[in-house]
């Protein structure tokens, strides 16, 4: 029934990290971006990706661009839209299958960089490449949304970790301050975090009670992820 | 870089309706299928859907199908997520990029049925073809989700609804009873509804007060489309 050339399948993923602002200190989200090096639209930014190959799993071949633009592998992949538009890609018809993938900030700063292969703070992006733009802001509200009802702030600070840690986390993805005595109210309220017996030292602060997720916010996850 | 047989792109669309059981009267989930007139899997049935044509948009295409299938045209259509596992079609690599849709009660029992076009409940459905039964289990996951964090219930009850005929969307989407009381208190105290002046008169009962849904629901539904 296809009377024409056939549709190109591709796989793109949009890779968020916490990281350092250039001036303040303050963590905001980035991306990694890989310049165009051939046409069309030639050496402007892309998200990571390529055209699927017929022996590879969706998710493998997400993760195998992840892998080869910045070297890491995601504590967090999960597919994210198909954008198919008619008109997204001139001369040729791509529909492009969207991952999202989280990665640790200490991660993130091993990343591969090169030439063409950049992190741009999501707040700050270069001109991109087709739908590209688009399809990052798909992407942050999804990770918006996605923090505020399951424990995916787990991606980003690990198994244990401070309320401060934590806040943080939200600061940067929901980009506003939070009060501090705010949060942990509504934190401890939530039923997604439970304090350990286990505190965390050194540095100037006094030790700082730790924290993980509880069951509840596992199983919210897990709902989450099919909804 | 593509080195073989090239993927073959379809859409296939997920449509539910609220449907009286062969029984009791109680309405439950019921969807369209469609039995494979042609290998492979000849016999089976399966979604309605077909290959993406180059110069049709990914939902037109659903939209198509739904039509062709049933004669509806649906009152939502939301695309749910992409299958491609290596192995789900045996012979050839077949992604297929699912949408789901609901249709109006009164719309489902004026919709088409053919020899080869049946609608089935959602709990007992036949044998289907390739991954469809999964398929149509996560989509029963998302209309459940969504039921319930938003205003879908909206697609089923029409603009002015009274609290029953909203009770009857949740008790068949869940599939479970509902205790009126406690319904009629969770409904009123999570501001996705609000009683107008108006009243829905007829039948044995007395006449019952009519509700719509808030703008909050409304707002809450488009960001749960982003999520």
């Amino acid at each position: 029934m296809i009377t024409s050339a056939p549709i190109e399948l591709a796989v793109s993923t949009v890779i968020f990290a916490l990281r350092p602002g250039d001036d303040s200190g303050r963590r905001t989200v980035w991306l990694p971006l890989v310049r165009r090096i051939r046409e069309p639209q030639q050496g402007k930014w892309a998200l990571p990706g390529g055209p699927l190959e017929p022996a590879q799993e969706l998710s493998e071949s997400a993760a195998f661009t992840l892998n080869e633009t910045t070297g890491l592998s995601p504590s967090y992949l999960e597919q994210l839209y198909a954008f198919g538009n008619v008109g997204r890609s001139p001369g040729n018809r791509v529909v492009s299958i969207i991952y999202w993938a989280l990665v640790r900030e200490e991660e993130a700063a091993e990343a591969v960089v090169t030439e063409n292969v950049r992190w741009f703070p999501a707040d700050d992006l270069p001109e991109l490449a087709f739908d590209h733009a688009e399809i990052v802001e798909y992407a942050l509200g999804r990770l918006r949304g996605k923090l505020e009802y399951s424990n995916l702030g787990h991606a980003f600070v690990g198994e244990l970790f401070t309320l401060s840690a934590l806040r943080e986390v939200y600061e940067a993805v929901l980009d506003k301050r939070i009060d501090p005595a705010n949060f942990r109210r509504q934190v401890e309220t939530s039923g997604l975090v439970r304090a350990t017996e286990q505190v965390q030292t050194g540095g100037r602060h006094r030790p700082a009670r730790l924290y993980r997720f509880t069951a509840a916010a596992t199983q919210l996850a897990s709902q989450s992820a099919s909804i």
